[in-house]
């Protein structure tokens, strides 16, 4: 295999442990507004609402809006769905806003911010997330993310699976999609990028979606590497 | 002053020394391949043809080309001047390549490094160059510029002074430009920033241009900040 000049990282459930996070967060904001429910499985619904609320933008039933607004657009439904009132006599719209950037305050799995800095001395290491650009920087701040540059969907104005979102973010690095690898947890993240002429390299994540995690569970193609964590992958990539 | 979020930074001349790169570089290119010519003065001239060919930008006279292929334009406008032959039976397109891509290479002042890193604890740190994004990773790399993102007139697809290229970098950053401050050693580039409302911040480096600097030696408007280098800067901001 000829080497990567940079690695592209999927971020949500690859790099940073969103539904441990979410439910974190939620169950703050339960206890702040007097609201019970199972905030593993309210994390687990906004998750859900996330790939149908991306698909209307990429079917262009809708413009491009950044994944912050299609966020808080989920999290009123699911409060509503709950019988939790928003705005007058209810929730704060500021309080909701608040609930929303925990997408923005997402920690790291506990291998991520070493294998990224190994990873770092020996490639540019970019975002090429759906998460908008104020997201990632502010996440990567919080964590401790050390990136090259946070590039992906907002930059491209084209959320994943579509090519341009691969294919733009490889293009402000100066580089072909051969000189890009992709990593992610997810085999149609890494199909659709494979597709373009990226390398690929599957990192497993099986508690993304908790305990009883049935998808992405092991690489389903012939990925260039596949690796238990961000360290292994350092050592599969020589970093 | 309401403190801002982010800092937003001219790079070229305010973060690097790009006269005695450049320069320093056209020797190792000269000895090379046997030209001699006054290496200062080609860098001044170099960057002498970068805002014509950004105005034919701006103007619409071409479509949207990132710098480093105006940079290679002017270059090699610049040997053909000097009598050097490009291509066929002179210096290869590569060995140009090479050269142009000096402007990735470029060293920070002596300052920048340590403020940036003070900066960085207090504030979002982003780019707002006319340089390309690889451009600006790369050299961020080499140099160990700590930028929380990279951006700037690449991703807006518009050259400074246009507006587009500040209030999209501040709309990619979820600021308003009131929420941003400019750091610039240019007097244009903060006044067009803060007729946008944006804070600005003018840092002094009367030896951009060399012993005989006559333009932009001092702040010529009553800007936010004003600074003698970027651990002035940072003790001005309280980082």
């Amino acid at each position: 295999m000829r080497e990567p000049k940079a690695l592209t990282f999927d971020v949500f459930g690859t790099v940073v442990d969103w539904r441990t996070s979410i439910a974190r967060e939620g169950r703050a904001f339960g206890e702040r507004h007097g609201i019970e429910t199972d905030w593993d499985r309210f994390a687990d619904d906004w998750r859900g609402l996330y790939q149908p609320s991306l698909a209307r933008v990429r079917d262009g039933e809708r413009p491009w809006t950044r994944l912050d607004d299609l966020h808080r657009e989920s999290l009123r439904t699911l409060l509503e769905r709950r019988g939790v009132i928003v705005g007058k006599g209810g929730v704060s719209d500021a309080s909701v806003d608040e609930f929303n950037r925990a997408w923005h305050r997402l920690d790291p799995w506990p291998d991520a911010v070493e294998g990224l800095t190994r990873l770092k001395r020996r490639y540019v290491l970019a975002t090429l997330s759906n998460g908008n650009v104020a997201l990632l920087v502010n996440m990567a701040k919080r964590a401790g993310l050390p990136w090259d540059a946070v590039l992906g969907a907002e930059v491209a104005r084209r959320y994943k699976p579509q090519p341009d979102a691969y294919l733009t973010t490889a293009d402000l690095l100066g580089l072909s999609p051969g000189e890009c690898m992709m990593v992610a947890a997810h085999n149609d993240d890494l199909r659709a990028a494979g597709s373009l002429g990226f390398r690929t390299a599957f990192v497993r994540r099986p508690a993304e979606h908790g305990p009883d995690q049935v998808r992405d569970v092991r690489a389903e193609d012939a990925f260039d590497v596949v690796a238990d964590d961000f360290i292994d992958l350092a050592e599969a990539l020589g970093a």
